[in-house]
C-alpha cells in the first residue's frame, strides 16, 4: 500500500501556499524536477537547476515566492522551501521501526529499568543500572554497557556500541557502527614505555543529536566529553576526550577533534577538517573541508587552509616553489634593498 | 593437509609459459623473492627487487619475458605477471568458508527469501522481503533490514550492517564493519536549529565490487546512491548521498566524497583524497593521495595538491612565507614596475 | 560503594613523596585543579594551570619538586607526575569487567581451546583451532574467526572483529568496532578490470598494544602485517597490508599507513597524518598532524606539511599567489638577472 496524500494536506503540513488551491491531485511520493512524475511532489531551491524547474512535470515544486512563476506546474510557496521538503519528505519516509517490547534474544542485566514503551531488537545486550526512556529504539545487535541513560524518543540503528556511564539525552539519532565512550587516547610515557591513563569520564549527549555511521566519542580522562542539544555529527567523525561541541553545531563526514578543544555553538565544521587539542573555537564559525585549525579562533567567519587540486605536473612545479619560497624571498630582499624601494613603494 | 599443485598445474592455470616444462617440483605456497623457499612460488614486478630476484631460491618465479634471464631458478613468463601472482594465490586461499544452510540462531523475517545455498551465519539478522540469492556468504553478526537484494555469490564478512532498500550485485566482497544505506547527512536549517531531512533514496550496488573494513555509504536522499560494477573500495571510505561511482574505478583507504558528486570509470582515487560535492569527475582521472579535489575534472590525467612532509623547522619558515606571498607578490610587482620589464622580459 | 584510599598509600602506590606525611584525608577520586573538592586528588603538569593550582581546593596535587611551592594544598611530589596520575587514576577505575566463564550464549568451536580464566561474553563466536589464554576477556559480540590467538590478559571489548590466522599478544586493548585481519586492498589490473589478489598473510601483534574504536588493519598480502610490542594505536587509524609499526610507536586517531611501510620505534605519528607506501621511517620520528609523508625518512626529528588555516578571503588569496608561484619566480629571475645580482648578493 502507498502512502499518499492530498497538495492541499502537504501544504497545511509544511506551512506553505498551495497556489491553486482547488487542485486534488494526490501526492505518492518525492522526486527530482528532472525526475518527478505527475503524483510526485519536487522542491526548487538551487537556481543552478532553474532549467529543471522550468521544464519538470511533478505534481507540485516546494519553492519561494520570488521564483513561483517560473513553476509550469502548481505551487507549494514558502519562505524557506528546503525546509518544506525536510517535512514533507517525512511523510513518505518507510525507514522500518522496531516492535515495541523487548526481543526475546535481548539479554538485560535485571537491574536495568527498561520503559513499557521502549523497543528492544534481537540480541541487544544491556548492563547494570541502566535506564532506557519511553519510545527508545535498539536496534539489533546494540551493545550498551553499564550504567547508561538514553532519554526519550532515541533511536539507536543496528551495532551501536555504548560504553559505561555514557547519558544520551531525547530524540537523538544514532547511526550503525558508532562507538560512544570509548577509552580517550591518554597515557602517560615512562621511559619511552607508554602507560595507560585510565579514563575516567563519560559521555554527555544532549537532546535532537544525530550522530553518523562509525563515528566515535572517546569518554573523558577525568570530566566527561560533552555533546550539546541540536549537535549533528556525520560519518567517521572522531571525537576525542574532553572535547566539548556547542549547541546547534553541524560538522560533516571525516572530522577529526583532538582532546580538549572547546568547539562553539551554530558552527560548520567542513568534511575531513582537523582541529586541534586545547583550543578554543567560538560561536558562528565556519571551517572549509580538509582545513587544519592549529590555534583557538575567536572571531566568528570562515578559515580555510584547502588547497585545491592541479593537473600534477603543474602542481609538481608549484611544491618545487614552495619548498624554495626561502630563496626566493631572499631574493626579492636583496632587489628592494639594491633599488632602495621603501614602504611607501611596496603598496604602490 | 598443505594444498600442493603442480608447477606445470599453476602455469596452465594463470596462463604462462613454464621455461623449464619438465619440472615436477611440487608447490605448497606463495612468499617474497627474498624468503621464498625450494616449494614456494614467487612473483616479480618491481624493478627494485631485481637483486632479490638474481638471489631466489623459490620453485619458480611468475615475469614478464624480459627479465627471464636474470632469474635463476625455474620461470613462469606472461605479459601481465601480477595477474599471474593473483590468480596462483587464489589457490593457497585458506579465508574460512561457511557451511551451507542458516546457523539456528540467525533470525530471519518469514517474508524474506533465502536461496537453499545461500550461507547464513550465526546470530544474523535479516529483515523483511529480502531477498538473498544462490551462493551468498552472510557471515555472523550482520544486520540487513528490510527489502533488501543481495546477489549470487556475495560475501558478507562478520558484522556488516546493512540498512533497508540496499541492492547489492553478484560476487560483491563487503568487509567487517562496513555500513551500507546509512542516513545521508541531510538537513534543513530553520533559525539556527536543524531539522532532519528524512533519506528516501536507496543504494544501488554493481557486481564484483568490493567494500573495505569501516567503510560507509549513505543512502540517497531522493534517488539512489549508486556504486557501479567493479568498482574497489578500501577500508574507511566514506561515500555520501547521491554519489555515483563509475564502473571500475579503484579507491583507496580513507577517501571521503561528499554528497551528489559523480565519479567517473577507470579513476584510481588516492588514499585520504577528499572530493567535494555536486562536481562531476571525468572517466580515467587519478587523484593523489591526500589531495582535495574542489571543481569538477573533465579532463582525464592526475591531480594532486598534496605537499610532502619536511623537517619541521624549515617547514615553519616556508609555512611562514606563504603566509606573506601578499606582500612578496607587492614588491615583485614594483620591482618589475621600477626596472620597466615587459611580458617578453618576464618569459626570457 | 565508592572507593576511597588513604593519600599516603596513593604516595606509595605511584612513587611520591607526600609532603605532609600525616594527613590522614581519605581520597575518594580524581578531579581537574579547578574541580577537585576536599576527597579529590588532582595534577599538575601544564604551565598554563598554574592558577588554578595556586587556587585548587584538592586533597593533593600530583606535581614535581619545582613547583611544589606554589601548592596552597597537600603535594604528592614525584619527577614524572603524569606517569603518577596514570597510576592513581587506576585505582579509580570503574570500567565493567566480565564474570570469568563462557557466556551461554557464546558459539565456541570444539577445536577452541579457551582458558578456564578467560572471560567471555554473550554472542561472542569463536571459530576453529583458536587459542584464548589465561585472563583474557572477549565482551558481546566480538567475533573471532579460526586459527586466532590471544594472549594472558588482553581485553577485546564489545563488537571487535577479528579474521583469521590474526595472533594479538599479551595485554593487549583493542576497542569496539576495530577489524583486526581484513583483506589488504591488493589487485592486478586486467585490461581495465580489477582481479583479487587473495590476501595470503596475517596480523602479528606484540604485547601491551592497545587498538582504538573503528580502527582497521589489514592483513598481509604474503607476509604478515607486524604491529610491535608497546604500540598504542587511536581511534579511526588505518594501517594497511604488510605495514610494519615499531615497538613503542604512538599514532594519534585518523592516521593513515599505505601499504609495506615500515614505521620505527618510538615514533609520534600525529592525528590525520597519511604516510604513504614502501618507504622506511626510521626510530623517533614525530609526524605533525595532517602531514603528508611521501619519502623514507632517515633522520629522527619532527617533520610537517601542516597549513594552519586562516581567514577564508585571505587564504583565497594566498591560494591564488601559490597557484602563481611560477610566474612569480620567473620574473625575480628576471630581475635578479637584470641587476645583475650574483649567488654572493643573494644570500646576504
Amino acid at each position: 500500500m502507498t502512502k499518499q496524500y492530498a497538495l492541499a494536506d502537504i501544504a497545511k503540513l509544511i506551512g506553505a501556499d498551495l497556489l491553486n488551491a482547488d487542485d486534488k491531485t494526490m501526492v505518492t511520493g518525492f522526486a527530482t524536477l528532472q525526475n518527478a512524475g505527475p503524483h510526485q511532489i519536487a522542491f526548487f531551491t538551487n537556481p543552478k537547476y532553474l532549467t529543471s524547474l522550468k521544464e519538470t512535470k511533478a505534481a507540485a515544486v516546494i519553492l519561494s515566492n520570488e521564483v513561483k512563476d517560473q513553476c509550469p506546474v502548481n505551487a507549494l510557496v514558502m519562505s524557506n522551501p528546503y525546509l518544506g521538503f525536510a517535512k514533507a519528505a517525512s511523510l513518505f519516509d518507510d525507514t522500518p521501526v522496531l516492535a515495541t517490547g523487548i526481543h526475546p534474544t535481548a539479554i538485560i542485566d535485571p537491574s536495568a529499568k527498561i520503559a513499557s514503551s521502549a523497543k528492544i531488537g534481537p540480541y541487544v545486550v544491556i548492563g547494570k543500572n541502566c535506564e532506557i526512556a519511553d519510545e527508545v529504539s535498539i536496534n539489533a545487535h546494540c551493545t550498551i554497557s553499564d550504567d547508561v541513560l538514553i532519554g526519550q524518543g532515541s533511536v539507536l540503528k543496528s551495532n551501536v556500541n555504548i560504553y559505561h556511564r555514557v547519558k544520551i539525552g531525547k530524540n537523538c539519532i544514532i547511526h550503525s557502527g558508532a562507538v560512544i565512550g570509548s577509552d580517550g587516547f591518554g597515557m602517560a610515557n615512562d621511559q619511552g614505555r607508554w602507560v595507560k591513563i585510565p579514563q575516567l569520564g563519560g559521555v554527555l549527549i544532549g537532546d535532537e543529536v544525530e550522530i553518523g555511521a562509525n563515528t566515535t566519542i572517546d569518554r573523558g580522562a577525568l570530566e566527561d566529553t560533552v555533546i550539546e542539544t541540536g549537535v549533528k555529527i556525520d560519518n567517521q567523525v572522531q571525537i576525542a576526550h574532553n572535547v566539548v561541541i556547542g549547541a546547534h553545531t553541524a560538522m560533516a563526514a571525516k572530522v577529526g577533534i583532538a582532546g580538549s578543544t572547546k568547539i562553539g555553538r551554530y558552527c560548520l565544521i567542513g568534511g575531513a577538517a582537523g582541529i586541534t587539542g586545547h583550543i578554543e573555537i567560538t560561536d558562528k564559525v565556519i571551517v572549509a573541508a580538509m582545513s587544519g585549525i592549529s590555534h583557538s579562533i575567536n572571531q566568528p567567519g570562515m578559515y580555510s587552509s584547502a588547497i585545491p587540486a592541479r593537473e600534477v605536473r603543474s602542481w609538481n612545479k608549484t611544491v618545487a616553489h614552495i619548498n624554495r619560497l626561502d630563496k626566493m624571498a631572499a631574493k626579492v630582499k636583496v632587489l628592494v634593498s639594491k633599488l632602495g624601494l621603501n614602504e611607501k613603494d611596496q603598496h604602490e
